[in-house]
């Protein structure tokens, strides 16, 4: 074990998890390899990659045809892949998925049907096509890696437990508006939903944290993850953001994971599972400092994302891809300031109530409710401002 | 798996930890049976365990010959055992070691060698003959499953790791007088001391709890079970006693056990490792109710106990068990009002600089430094009060 060096492709190498991904690898050189990577916008940012890691395969999004420009950039006579190709080159253990959006789909079931262990940071994906994803790895036996801080921290909860938890309490950081009244949230602008107390990441994920839509995706994640029934996973806010989530067991015993919020931790454990690594880079917590932890029942009412997800993931079928869609367009918007921060919630919810549910999707079935909540959203915003 | 039964002995079973171990049995009698059970000083009880468990051997403490007056409280026709024969017997899978002070060292000897898995709640046996036990257990191959809450969650934590922890973190209640000055601390009553703040346990332990011994004791504890070298193991006070302790692994990943402070969850999770079982007995955190926690580091210098017995484990040799024996006494002054609180870790100190250190004792000279410094302790305190 102690000799073996990992193959390894980053998909989304240029984004936030991409990044740290790269630079936890960087801490350990010895045991890890680059075998490829795959970027679509920051072409700068993916030659020096290039430079510095040496892949033999190099991707871009297939919507991104500008890769060929990379040749300006770097030294480089490699012909670019797609990210499913990318995904499922033979000389790869482990692909890690840190596209963000829809993107990560198709890329995620290849490499799983080439029998890659996937290190899955894109959770879209999963909340969309949980059936299919896991049948997928299920047939060729691979593993699905968690990458989420909070799907890690229960993963390692679960480590060397011989029974399945009883349950799972998901922490969340609360967002940015934690406090915030039903009024106050009305007035929110895209800078202050941009500065999370607690996480530095995409802006994508950061606005679906201060919604809490991210920590409803995450209660689906968990649900095709461990196999958790929605009932028995529990949200819990806990502001400071160090635990990242617990275990109850049948004996009503918890474990829980503890950290700073750093996302290379989660990175580097799937990467090293099931061994862990020294990391000088990753901070140990200074006890010195941390004095209390506080935990509150999050507020439903006033983050109506977090119950819209979770009413999606119970109906399962192609609502989650529904919500993914509609979130992923209606953050969009907010972004661009065409729509208000509560109206990020509402639009996707007459979204939902507008869908016609398929029961046990196929790939396309799921693509093409995508497809339709993303016009849908759209269509449901235009009158809004 | 599912359908082995335990046959368990339980010595000391009528103190607090018997009983809470014959009250996990009772919750799941067709996992345990007892086979043996023994105690000393309460009859009574005995013998209603002995009605209720139907023990195939019973037995006393060497000191107590009332041992024969069973027979008038319960129709028995039984020849007792010493402590040493009960912990050997030979249909016995698990003893479960819940005896007080240097009672439990000799029969925790006797069961290792017999090749008996030891749940093991006496920490005075570990703390004075670690090096004695571990040796003793590595040769038949038995395993010491602890019973402290603060060892359990380390065991729990450690669980399925394929490393050993980089660092272990022992929580502390910091006993009913954490936030007392050095003043206050001088006027502590028998009856304050007596007064946990979360723990319900037997005399001596309370009181070491609340002179923080207790968690020394669990230092030395700690370093045996988990090999673990001194300047690895830290304590953190945590007053709300939920967090039960945490491990840190080489890549700064924190796992913790949490639960209400109930003893039966050790109690049965070293009954029934590597299972967990339901028990519906044993509460639930409720969320609802828990809203946050505190973190401190102890107070070493109002708490000199803590910092005598680090000293004393780092000294190893016979200082820990001159540390165990000293404390026994003084412990016992106080309950019985003859010196003060503050007195306790004073005795113990002059105790301590008195002792000469032999390294890599024998068992026998392990029992003559006990015996020794119970001597020198009286001496001590014989002009105090």
């Amino acid at each position: 074990m102690v000799d073996t060096v990992r193959r390894v492709a980053v998909l989304g190498s240029t984004g936030s998890i991409g990044r740290q991904t790269l630079d936890v690898i960087r801490a350990t050189p010895q045991r890890f390899r680059v075998i490829g990577l795959a970027a679509g916008k920051n072409l700068e940012l993916l030659a020096e990659q290039i430079q510095e890691f040496k892949p033999e395969f190099i991707g871009g999004s297939s919507e991104n045809n500008d890769i060929g420009r990379l040749k300006d950039l770097v030294d480089i006579n490699i012909k670019p892949l797609s990210l499913s190709e990318i995904a499922s080159i033979p000389e790869v253990d482990t692909v890690v998925i840190a596209t963000s959006g829809n993107a990560g789909l198709r890329p995620t079931l290849a490499a799983l049907q080439a029998g890659k262990n996937v290190a899955l940071a894109n959770k879209e994906s999963l909340v969309s096509a949980g059936e299919i994803i896991n049948s997928e790895a299920g047939k060729s036996g691979a593993r699905i890696l968690p990458v989420d801080s909070e799907h890690s921290a229960i993963w390692q909860c679960l480590n060397g437990e011989d029974q399945k938890a009883d349950r799972i309490i998901l922490t969340a950081s609360g967002g940015p508006f934690r406090q915030y009244s039903a009024e106050q949230l009305t007035e929110v602008t895209v800078g202050q939903a941009l500065r999370h107390p607690s996480w530095q990441m995409g802006q994508k994920v950061t606005i679906d944290s201060a919604t809490l839509m991210n920590k409803g995706l995450e209660v689906i994640e968990a649900h095709w993850l461990f196999n958790m029934p929605y009932d028995r996973i529990d949200v819990l806010v806990h502001p400071q953001s160090i635990i990242h989530s617990m275990v109850e067991f049948i004996d009503g015993s918890i474990k829980a994971q503890l950290s700073y919020p750093d996302m290379r931790l989660p990175i580097q454990y799937a990467l090293s599972y099931p061994e862990r690594l020294p990391n000088a880079r990753l901070p140990r917590i200074d006890w010195n400092q941390v004095r209390n932890f506080d935990f509150e029942p999050p507020g439903y009412d006033r983050f109506p994302c977090l119950r819209l997800a979770i009413e999606a993931g119970k109906q399962g079928g192609t609502c989650p891809a529904v919500l993914c869609a509609a979130d992923e367009v209606a953050v969009e918007l907010f972004l661009a300031g065409r729509i208000r921060f509560t109206d990020i919630a509402s639009a996707i919810e007459r979204t939902l109530e507008q869908h016609r549910l398929i029961t046990q999707p196929t790939l396309e079935e799921i693509e093409a409710a995508d497809a339709w909540a993303r016009e849908t959203l759209l269509k449901t915003v235009s009158g809004v401002k």
